[in-house]
Formats: structure tokens, sequence, C-alpha cells
């Protein structure tokens, strides 16, 4: 695999009043940032990418992200989530279950 | 999985003279209009999913597309070659081998 782990990161903007939201509105261009960040600091980038995506159809669980080629779903994330997730998963291969969607899996 | 297959197709713009160009100058939004509609005409919207991603790093390719999980790379991808493609790959699961860029998988 050109990856190891291949992050992806919805930002999907909907306009302020659209009643679905979106995952750019919580956060997600910061989690993505962040996640760029790390993955550098960690030495990884060579090994691991994150990219920004359109919506991950998976709305109500935003900011939603989703790894391949193991095909983990990641909700509810947050900036200060981003460490656990590059040290556990990314670097060790141990995904964060609490921040797991089981059922889109 | 969520999806059988989930297909990212870079959609990066660069400025006109930026000399490593870019997937949006080589038509990637077409493309990725050509093969949602394609996933929908062929029944396949449940299963398999289309998104554009920022840049996946495979410039000298492009259009690049990668789809997941497999990590099958395109490259040099025209909107004619997305029939063939849904239908060998996303329908069928026999990845469209001329358009493969192996040096990355």
């Amino acid at each position: 695999m050109r990856f190891r782990h291949h992050v992806f990161v919805c930002e999907n903007r909907r306009p302020d009043d659209d009643p679905r939201g979106c995952c750019a509105a919580k956060g997600s261009e910061a989690i993505r940032a962040a996640l760029k960040d790390e993955i550098a600091r960690r030495g990884l980038k060579k090994q691991v990418r994150a990219n920004a995506t359109g919506c991950l159809d998976a709305c109500a669980h935003g900011p939603s992200i989703v790894v391949y080629p193991e095909g983990v779903w990641y909700g509810g994330v947050r900036v200060e989530d981003v460490p656990e997730i590059v040290e556990s998963h990314l670097l060790n291969g141990v995904p964060v279950e609490r921040l797991r969607i089981h059922e889109l899996e």
C-alpha cells in the first residue's frame, strides 16, 4: 500500500441554516490541520496521509473521519483527540475505541 | 465495510502557472460527476461512494483516483473511462489494469 494509513476527514460545509449541519461547522478543518501537524511531528509523513473529503454521509456523527485500508470510522472527533488517534492508531496500529462508529464498519 | 468500494478523486486545484499542475485542471471534477452518475445508474449507491479529496500526492499521474479498501490507484483517467471503471471494478470487482498506477500500490 502507498500509505499504511490513509485518513479522510469530512470537510463538507453546508449553509448555516441547513438542519443536517455539517462537519466543517463542527471543526473538521482544525482537526485535519492538527492531524497533519501531528503526523509530521511523529515522523509519519511517508507512511500516513490525511486528506480532506466531501460528505462521507455520516453527518449525524460529525466530525467524521474514515481510515483506510482498514475501514475504521471515527465520529465526534475533537482537536484534543488528535494526539491519541495518531499515537495509538496511526503509529501503533490500535484504533481508538471510544471514538469509533462501529455501526458504519 | 460501510462501502464495498470507496472512491476518492483528487480535485486539488493549483494556480494556472504552478509547474506541478493539478488534477482539477485535468478534468477531475467532471470525472467525479460522471462516476457519481454512473454509480447511481448501475444501482450501486448503497455499496459504493465517490468523494472528492484534496491532493493525493500523485500529481504527475493526474487525474488521480484511489479506491479503498483494496488500495487500487488509477492515473490519467478520462471521463470516457468512467463506465469501464464502474462496470469492471465497482460492479464486478475487477480493476481496470490499463489505468492502474502500480508503482503506488
